[in-house]
């Protein structure tokens, strides 16, 4: 299969390379989608937003913003990605403010990672040594400073590593800042859902709506995170290979007389005897706490003990987390892929694909748009991009089939 | 302050006494307001229904109708009550279901108490012993019987206490029937919140809500749960003696291919180290699961550690539990007593109370609007409701009442 796909390909590089003449029709309003809505009409282009109304990733998440954890060893390519993400993200907020919108809180305390037991302690001097190899920049707490940092955390919480550069980001402020933004810019948003492409083998005609309707377009960006398989039209060897990751999210706030008592300065993430969970607190006192990882299709109903989990591990971590009030119990969609490294590249003449962000969408989104306005423009694929191209699985000696399917 | 009262009560006794003539107002719209109000208006009243649109209690319980758990040591009086309620209350299900209103579920299963640690297999003892005390039909499981009456228990559960008697219903179906019900008898409802009665020391004008209208009536039964202290206009030795006792309830549903399956057959109430937790089950898959007891006041927030407690506590009786799906979580305030047994009395001519049912609001229905349609007609308190006049903790030396100031 690599071989035709290699032939298909080649015959329409010219084709893709051409910039991008009339309007860019981008698919999804989740962070992705209107982050490259919002860049490509800031780089001159008519761009159409084509949002489902169905429920964002990104919408759910917690706005934890931290390139390296436990399940990074071996993905020093997504990291070396997440890391320039992280550089630029400040950009996307700095720029939406100064197109007065927002606020978009942005806090910049690093990530701490704790361990509760010996073995969670021992995964922490793996991670300290996987950062240090990467030049990053931590600092290991341990007993009075630790206590110091966050005195609420439990006191099995004994050390701790500080990922001094981490930032988190109120998802939903800035998912409103975006949509606010992409609105002030005149593109247009178009309430729908895609359902395929109409499209001959070198260029694309246009996005067929499921309901019949028929967005006329040059380009798209296919931008649909965990739904981006559904829309049909792509050769086969050129379906994203996306599936959706189900995650459990909780949202707590402080009651009664101190609703502003911020019981957590940074993002703490803990390992609870071998699970991961983590904590994101907000400036009102909100904490975010996340997040399960399961593969159930589409379903998105919340487990009770998915949501038992998560309220057991976090309290083991910050058990005046008891006192707070439970204001929501959600669940969201990642967009997964076999090698948890994002999709972006062209599929077809004319599809962009800038999905297959899983954990990292929200830290991801200023860098995939600034790579998807140069595709747009007719550019080569930057060296941090490269080995993310959607092609990749189409070979099929890729190490994450093989592994997939042994 | 005993005196004084003994003569001001004294002195309005005949005027209590008289047939109340014209319209009746029941305050509250809650299960004993409902129920109250239509069994008034069987008996040739005509009615007025104040619905204030609240929370009632009643609509987030789970439907348990058990007379007699942990909790009642002590309290013979409301024992004989509870179980006088249990029998009679089939009558309100099978007469609104003669009216056309329904269906209502009830189940009659029985209540299995279980314990899964030696210390709460001692409480059970207890129980046990208390029961056979009172002439009450139990059943000793354990092991084989056990496990085949509920296959889906934890195995931690060895021996349980069998109430063959009790029921369950749908409290929510409940509710609606009798929603319907009224309204079918010629009930006025009026949406609106009781604030003072208009009264002089001999009889009853009406009832003042707090946006100033005034309903005329010669009687009201002030069935406002919670809230029914809230009404100003009784003398203060009268103030009904209710406070609000917040409950957590969760409601979780089997998932995707097998929506109906039954995991539960009879309501499961159990000690689990110490903490009572109960499981009521409906025909449709659902289960309920209460409810801890909080005194916070007038709060409703959903507190993350009660939510905790009760995941944690019902899924170590029914492991399953952890694969539903959690449908709600919600908070409801039960009308506590000093003595946890409910006032039905007259507290000042014209103003009948039916409120403090704790957490016997349910079961008491029927049995509290038999005993209203009676004193509403001039009749005597019967004998199974005299040890619940609402007067008896104006008498300072009342036992609960010294007990709670001490």
């Amino acid at each position: 299969m690599g071989d035709v796909m290699g032939d298909v390909v080649g015959a329409a590089m010219d084709a893709m390379r051409r910039p991008a003449a009339g309007r860019v029709a981008v698919i999804g309003a989740g962070v992705i989608g209107l982050t490259c809505a919002w860049r490509l009409a800031g780089a001159g282009h008519r761009v159409l937003l084509l949002d489902d109304g169905g429920p964002a990733a990104s919408q759910v998440a917690g706005g934890m913003l931290a390139p390296v954890s436990e399940a990074s060893f071996g993905e020093e390519g997504l990291a070396r990605l997440t890391l320039a993400a992280l550089r630029c993200f400040p950009a996307l907020v700095a720029d939406l403010a100064g197109s007065g919108h927002g606020p978009v809180e942005q806090r910049s305390h690093g990530t701490l990672t704790v361990g509760l037991d010996p073995d969670d302690r021992l995964a922490l001097d793996r991670l300290t040594a996987f950062r240090n190899g990467l030049g990053l920049a931590t600092e290991q707490l341990s007993g009075r400073t630790l206590r110091r940092a966050e005195p609420f955390l439990s006191t099995s919480a004994s050390s701790g590593v500080l990922a001094v550069d981490d930032l988190s980001v109120d998802n939903r402020q800035l998912l409103t800042a975006l949509r606010e933004a992409v609105a002030a810019a005149g593109v247009e948003v178009v309430r729908g859902r895609a359902c395929s492409f109409d499209r001959d083998g070198t260029r694309l005609h246009g996005v067929v709506l499921d309901d019949g309707r028929r967005i006329a377009c040059h380009t798209a960006v296919l931008a649909a995170g965990a739904w981006s398989a559904q829309v049909t039209g792509l050769p086969a060897h050129a379906q994203p290979h996306v599936v959706p990751v189900k995650g459990h999210i909780l949202r707590l706030r402080p009651r009664g007389a101190r609703p502003s008592t911020a019981y957590l300065t940074r993002t703490v993430r803990a390992l609870v005897h071998g699970r991961e969970v983590y904590l994101v607190p907000r400036a009102d006192g909100e904490v975010v706490v996340g997040a399960t990882t399961e593969h159930e299709g589409f379903d998105l109903d919340v487990r009770a003990g998915a949501v038992r989990g998560l309220l057991d591990d976090a309290t083991a971590v910050l058990p005046v987390l008891d006192e707070l009030t439970l204001t929501e119990t959600a669940t969201g969609l990642r967009p997964g892929t076999p090698d948890n490294g994002p999709l972006l590249g062209w599929a077809a003449p004319g599809v962009l694909l800038a999905t297959g962000h899983y954990r990292n969408g929200l830290l991801l989104s200023e860098l995939t748009a600034q790579e998807v306005v140069g595709r747009v423009a007719g550019g080569a694929a930057s060296a941090l991009w490269s080995p993310f191209d959607p092609n990749r699985f189409a070979r099929s000696t890729h190490p994450a089939l093989q592994e997939a399917s042994s």
